[in-house]
């Protein structure tokens, strides 16, 4: 099927291919691009954007000693397919296939892992500095794309590139648009440079201008020269990037193979760092994903003919995502006080009806988390409540702006994170795992975590309208749980809600579920009952803090304790209710977490993965019956 | 004594002083500054350099309505006092007292707790969006050194800003400084830009060449204004911030009041987001400071006439950052693979010997911790062994790239982290409480912590040439413990070392201390011994993987268990090792978590501090003998 791609076997393959074959070779990866992809759902805008540019990269370059950084990486198929993989294109993102990400545990040609933005320059300096060290010779790349500038790493790293003495290349692949429109002042910036092209000729109408004038021009050039500036760094709009000390090459046609490899070769020939300014179409060379870029950058799988999803939507059922941006926009109408904060997610975080309805109050920093939190922390210091929605994985990036900026004042910022808990396809570097963990260390911090949709509005509406303070909402990617609607107590700062049993009532098991594992804690009980064995099942509703007077009438009455959670075991709440049942002398009752283990967890379908790990009610309830305490605890305790 | 500053009672009564006093003003704030800074310590260099910088603000702003964010904090002591509070300057970072940043609890003219750099202007644009919001006109200033416009924040912030319709000033106060020597490409930027004035002359020049030629020279101008840009943006040199979307304007002469009132005033006409750069001298007015900026950024009591500290050294001290400053010099003499890495703190964490003797091989990448560590992973990738030295609260900046960038891929990179614990007079935003939690809950992490010179010396060892893998060693400010060098077992992967007892034999209390707190553990033991009351003493060197094995067999052999750290309850080891025991069956026994409750830390002597907190042998003794269990807890749990 693949005659021009058939004969890449490995990497490196590439460059036996003969130029006059670039086009079809081209065309056979979008093929398989478009193939796989509505087969296996994935990044596809992105990928169909960088075919041109990933082949001029593999003609250059020479794998593995060469190292090339693909920043987030969701734009590494066509690498992925260029190394030799390109058989394996219909697992990719399926648990045990490909990932959809580099990693080097796959490939030794993905030189370095990513995922999340902005993060390849400063892994290419290591890189370039350790070639250099080690008196190697070798080529280093970085692809960052121009929605990743926006993040602060990337300057920090612009910033210390200008200490190298050798080279390095960034290459700046500029489709004008990250994973939504882009914004900001760089943005606009690069919108100039990409129409250089006019200043290209005032500079040589100003270079002919002062040639005209024997003193005056003369010495006007002179000066220049003398000020060490040279007169393309005054009339040329790379400015930017040369002022912190790189050089600017570009904008270069990001499609057109033969010139790309020219420019590549003459950049690594400077023996400084250098950027180069690649102009390219996001979805390029299918027509679907050309007119709509944003629904083809992350998509589920799809009819290639029709572009629509293959998997038809539940009638009636809404994501966590869609409850939260419908919610939003009620209460801002009522409460003028109310913005929203994103970064450079309106669409994943559900804020497009709110950016829409009420444009003066809504914000997309760009990828930019660090900033987005400190950000919304100024405005709650001046009377407002900013919302803002990042995922569990991306607010990673700003624990140190909660400590430091939200709560140890007592802001009231509320934080919508999306996507908390296993979140599939995306991997290792997606999973929102770890933030009930680095939540819960912050003094001051208020933790909710919704057991359905109608509970989430109601955490929602207390957060933003009823408490004062740094508060959390952690929600799970996708389809919200419509179920156990008919329970449904005032949400009371602190209070989680039984939801079967009492306080007066001894049961034989204690389940104490936190958000999207009520629902399993529910039929875990159920089953239970079918084996005759009684069980409280408790909402935790907040996991910080914790319901102890609660906890304190309940764990007498049971005989075994089980916390159920989607997070690391380290700093959940199953660390949390063990260690308070130690310390309050709650003893002899079997205590069993259930949680993710002391481990990163790899890409896969949600359901594969929770079955793996442990979190379905039937695993539950297996582990309940047998007895076994410390399956899940994984590599905690002595990992070696 | 302050005849002018003497009239100064409360915020805005600075407009009161004639202008021909403004002079004789600034001289009183500088004895003010030197007299209360050598009797407490503190930042004094930085706060030298700003007085006319902070009058001229006093003069143009009207406090509390107007907002002002000053970056890092350290240098508002001048504002402190022109808010009326120099008659408590005497306090200053002393328990009880002023704070040493600003706070908003001290004063509402204090608009924004800062402490962390780069965070400034990130808040003054929520200050600034807010009023505009509220349909307030009040003026929104940041003030931002050099150094703190290197961090990522800052960058995003400047990106975002050019969103905003309304007025915000930006002061660059360049000092041509951080806390040592800058770095990078915004540096040489910036030195290019305080000689501007050359450009000035060369745009006149370009001007004048062009105006002569009538055809060809304003067919020129005619095209540089069709592009939308100006003469001024293509020959002075603001291009960076200007290309950013900001209105640049300087630089501009810092000690000169009047000149600084009358640009503030101009900029804040302009409705737009301005960047005015101002050029200041650190340590200005006092001669030692002028000459020694750096030993006079943050210092310990001194006197003024000589300079001198107050406090002499006690001979054959050693703090923990010297120690490790020589051990890494040692090591990097045999092992050619060590490298290190610093965030604009060579001196702080006691790398320069190594910067001196191995300057290829050593990295201050400017105040930008998120590059810091995954340049360093970037590094290890290729077969470098990074040791990135980072105080611990400022390491909560790279937590993400810690998980996504290090550990995943289990990079060998080694983490020094100095300040860890209660750091002191700084306060809650530099104290050293998180990170045990925070790396805790990190697949693959490797935490140690010494319990004197030796150990640490041993660990740096263990962690640099013979593990493999992420590790980090966390280790207190200051004098380095030089007791217990009887105790000097090998390092082994997840070991821990009984100082006092054994596990064959039974005593009343196990004591499980981590670093720093071995010494306070073994100082209880010899109090309860004492009383009567057996203890074993546990160093547990390691924090994560946590020494299970031994905790097996010491733990049924003892009645009271012990956990001593210098960390936040929740997630540190007390939690862990209750959690763990809980899971395990080891119930009965009395558990004491000695560690900091769930809230931030004041600021104070550590001895002060550490005396509040209950973390003395005195304090945990006393604990022991009433058997209190939870008094340490704080508001952990159900805070309200």
């Amino acid at each position: 099927m693949y005659k021009i791609l058939g004969q890449i076997e490995k990497p490196n393959d590439i460059k036996n291919i003969a130029p006059e074959d670039y086009r079809r070779l081209a065309s056979e990866i979008r093929a398989c691009l478009v193939n796989s992809v509505s087969r296996t759902g994935g990044h596809l805008a992105s990928n169909l954007g960088v075919v041109e540019l990933t082949m001029a990269l593999h003609l250059c370059l020479d794998f593995p000693e060469d190292k090339l950084v693909w920043d987030v990486g969701h734009q590494s198929y066509v690498h992925k397919i260029l190394t030799g993989r390109w058989g394996k294109m219909d697992t990719i993102r399926q648990h045990g296939g490909l990932s959809g990400f580099p990693q080097i545990n796959e490939s030794e040609t993905d030189a370095f892992d990513t995922g999340h933005a902005s993060t390849s320059v400063s892994a290419a300096l290591g890189f370039a500095h350790a070639a250099r060290l080690q008196g190697r010779k070798n080529r280093v790349f970085a692809v960052i794309g121009d929605g990743s500038m926006t993040g602060g790493m990337f300057f920090e790293a612009i910033n210390n590139a200008a200490t190298l003495k050798s080279n390095m290349v960034i290459i700046l692949n500029d489709n004008n648009m990250s994973i939504s429109k882009n914004v900001g002042g760089m943005s606009k910036y690069l919108t100039k440079l990409r129409t250089a092209s006019q200043y290209t000729t005032l500079k040589d109408n100003i270079e002919y201008a002062l040639k005209k004038m024997p003193y005056i021009g003369e010495n006007v050039i002179d000066k220049i020269r003398r000020s060490k500036s040279s007169l393309k760094h005054l009339v040329i709009p790379g400015m930017f990037f040369e002022d912190m000390g790189l050089t600017y090459i570009g904008p270069v046609d990001g499609h057109n193979v033969t010139q790309l490899v020219k420019t590549f070769e003459n950049a690594v020939n400077l023996d400084k760092p250098v950027i180069i300014h690649v102009k390219t179409k996001k979805g390029r060379g299918y027509r679907l994903a050309e007119e709509n870029p944003c629904f083809f950058h992350g998509v589920e799988p799809f009819d290639i003919r029709s572009g629509e999803l293959r998997k038809k939507r539940v009638e009636g059922s809404l994501s966590y995502t869609e409850v939260f941006g419908r919610k939003l926009c009620e209460m801002a109408a009522e409460n003028e006080r109310i913005v929203a904060v994103c970064a450079a997610m309106p669409q994943g975080t559900g804020l497009i009806p709110f950016a829409e309805q009420y444009k003066r109050r809504f914000f997309d920093v760009g990828i930019a988390e660090e900033h987005a939190v400190t950000f919304a922390a100024g405005l709650a210091a001046d009377n407002m409540i900013p919302v803002v929605a990042i995922y569990s994985t991306f607010l990673q990036r700003a624990y140190d702006q909660i400590i430091h900026d939200v709560c140890k004042t007592r802001r009231h910022v509320v934080f919508a994170v999306d996507r908390s808990g296993i979140t599939g396809s995306d991997g290792e570097t997606h999973q929102g795992i770890y933030d009930v963990s680095f939540l819960s260390g912050i003094p001051g911090m208020t933790i909710m975590s919704p057991k359905n949709n109608i509970e989430f509005e109601d955490m929602l509406e207390f957060a933003v309208n009823e408490y004062d303070g740094p508060a959390a909402v952690r929600y799970p990617r996708g389809g919200a749980c419509m179920e156990l609607t008919e329970y449904r107590q005032n949400i009371e700062y602190g209070k989680a809600e039984i939801i079967y049993g009492s306080t007066e009532e001894k049961r034989q098991v204690l389940l104490l579920a936190a958000g999207s594992m009520t629902d399993t804690a529910v039929k875990t009980a159920d089953n239970l009952a079918g084996e005759n064995i009684s069980a409280t099942v408790v909402n935790m509703r907040f996991i910080k803090p914790l319901d102890t007077k609660l906890l304190e009438k309940l764990i007498p009455n049971h005989d075994i304790i089980v916390t159920l959670e989607e997070n690391v075991i380290s700093g959940g709440i199953s660390e949390q209710v063990a260690s308070y049942m130690q310390w309050n002398g709650f003893y002899g009752k079997r205590c069993l977490p259930v949680c993710l283990p002391d481990a990163y967890v790899e890409h896969g379908n949600p359901d594969v993965l929770k079955e793996k790990y442990g979190l379905t009610c039937e695993a539950v309830t297996e582990r309940i019956l047998k007895g076994g305490v410390l399956e899940t605890r994984g590599n905690k305790y002595n990992q070696e």
